[in-house]
């Protein structure tokens, strides 16, 4: 049996002007992970007061997710990775709080503690398979912090440290800045957590990468198969794994979209990390305006929807069903966005 | 479609020696309601280090649940209704905090801000209908502690007031005594808070039935069909509805071994309460011992189960399906349970 896991969480590093895209403004990214915990569960918002789209009208990546869950059948649970505000989808608990802006000193005080009951509930889980996803708004600036603090900054191709985006326009330049800070506050140079993934986590990173590598630890170590189901956060996660000393077999499942980025080079930190990539497109045309968005290099991945998709094509469900399914939670989102209002 | 929620959670009531059955002594009866969420989820215990059984060795019915909605698809949610000891299970949260033993002045808190924010939580789930189920060990006694205080204690059939147990002997005098002390020790006389349910629950029952009633009016102002599955205890819930002025079609459905039990008369309480009950027979026999403990009388309700065996015989599941996958989980959870001790 197959469940995909979703882990949703905040950092305060995505209030930084210009680090990301997931959600409309600062505020409402904040509720970005429990709507897309809700979107996952539901289908549609049911108390977070948002609709997650970027600021060009991208919708969250969750609806792909939730379009093939649904199809599919996939059992699916969320864990709390530290969520702002509150989500009414049914999440596990695990002990991570929301991570302070990695610039601060300890932002991610949490994240140990979070990682081993995340470890535990990954023993724990039944299942022969799990698929474990992210949605945390700024996570591929956190990620950066991670793999450089580790000392793989260079791992997805480019030697000055490289991660993918949210945002047509990738803001690297100032994510290597944040990051710079995010390790100066917390006297690290590039590579002396190498030992450590817990330190980088804790110092440079966020809880959903803790909470994601803790599930994917426990699971390991009880045999059952770990499918990371995302893009370069992902990466990050197999590096926490990789030098934790966990050998063996590790996938890696995204989209197309991200692939395709041009900052990143996935086949590189799939040799060096041991990651069987599986890469999967859901053949996006420009007539419908969620679809024109993500060919236009919006929002990649996210949310599990490159793990989503390879497990529609393993299901032999047809790329048009999903397009379908699509459309389908799409139109139910804007339906709802119409309802949708702050509640007090 | 259709969804079944669980709202889970403790009262400090259920300490009381010799109140409840669920589970084999206080201590681990304080994780039945994490067992069961857990249960409902994946089919065993994954956190709680228990497998929810009477000191006689009847298994939760939770199991049964489990093996219905299993093998219907039927989606689940738990919501935290209150819950004493962490869950694997994913929960909504909707600020219940365990209650007290209802001798104390004022056990459940919680429940006004509860029941406001479930019945927000109710308004907003997608679905067509609800089916609403309860897990909370002593909760017959804070129910007849609800039904006091609204002076509906006579519902079920027993001028002196009656509720069923999970236990063969009722000990209802005891039951009756306990709820004596909880309205003295917050000044209420039976019937005072005829016109504040709320009130009601939070002096004299539990986070449960704060949590269970909230869900269901929510669901009934937005026109989403509600069968409170459970016994006595979802006879208070829908009391306390009624009492809010809510009107309209109440469904109930429970076990035959509910309402076998000569505690009560389900008829009095659905004519009184105008509620349409659906009574299902699984036909349990005495050859296997989870069945043969069921037909002695024990447990009786709880978790859903006759919820979901309504549920299994409007889709024409056999009850010969259902009793298979009856023993296919409890032969799981025997299981499991060589594996299970308390964690650090």
């Amino acid at each position: 049996m197959t469940r995909l896991v979703l882990c949703a969480g905040s950092t305060r590093t995505a209030a930084i002007d210009g680090i990301s895209a997931a959600g409309a403004d600062a505020d409402l990214m904040a509720h970005t992970p429990s709507a897309d915990a809700e979107i996952l569960t539901y289908g549609a918002p049911v108390r977070a007061p948002v609709v997650p789209v970027s600021p060009t009208g991208c919708p969250t990546p969750a609806v792909i997710t939730r379009a093939v869950v649904d199809r599919l059948g996939i059992d699916t649970t969320i864990v709390d990775g530290g969520l702002a505000e509150p989500t009414g989808a049914p999440t596990v608990t695990v002990g991570a709080r929301v991570g302070d802006d990695i610039r601060e000193r300890d932002p991610v005080s949490s994240a140990p503690g979070a990682f081993a009951a995340a470890r535990q509930f990954g023993r724990k889980l039944p299942d022969d398979e799990l698929f474990i996803a992210e949605t945390v708004p700024g996570g591929t600036t956190t990620a950066l912090g991670v793999l450089t603090a580790l000392g793989e900054a260079g791992i997805l191709g480019r030697d000055d440290g490289a991660v993918s985006s949210s945002l047509p326009e990738n803001p690297l330049d100032l994510k290597r800045r944040v990051v710079g800070e995010a390790l100066e506050a917390s006297s690290l140079s590039p590579g002396d957590a190498a030992d450590e993934p817990l330190v980088a986590l804790r110092r440079a990173g966020d809880p959903v990468l803790a909470v994601v590598a803790g599930i994917a630890a426990g699971a390991l170590e009880t045999d059952t198969a770990v499918t990371l189901a995302g893009g370069t956060q992902l990466v990050a996660a197999a590096a926490c794994l990789r030098h934790r000393g966990y050998e063996g077999p590790l996938g890696l499942a995204t989209t197309s979209f991200l692939d395709a980025d041009p900052a990143v080079d996935l086949d590189r930190a799939a040799a060096e990390l041991g990651l069987s990539v599986t890469v999967t497109d859901p053949g996006f045309t420009d007539d419908h305006p969620a679809m024109a968005a993500y060919e236009r290099g919006e929002a990649k991945e996210g949310a599990g929807m490159g793990g989503a998709l390879a497990l529609a094509d393993r299901a032999n469900l047809p790329m048009a069903d999903v397009r379908a399914g699509l459309q389908e939670v799409y139109d139910d989102l804007l339906a709802d966005a119409d309802e949708q209002a702050p509640e007090p």
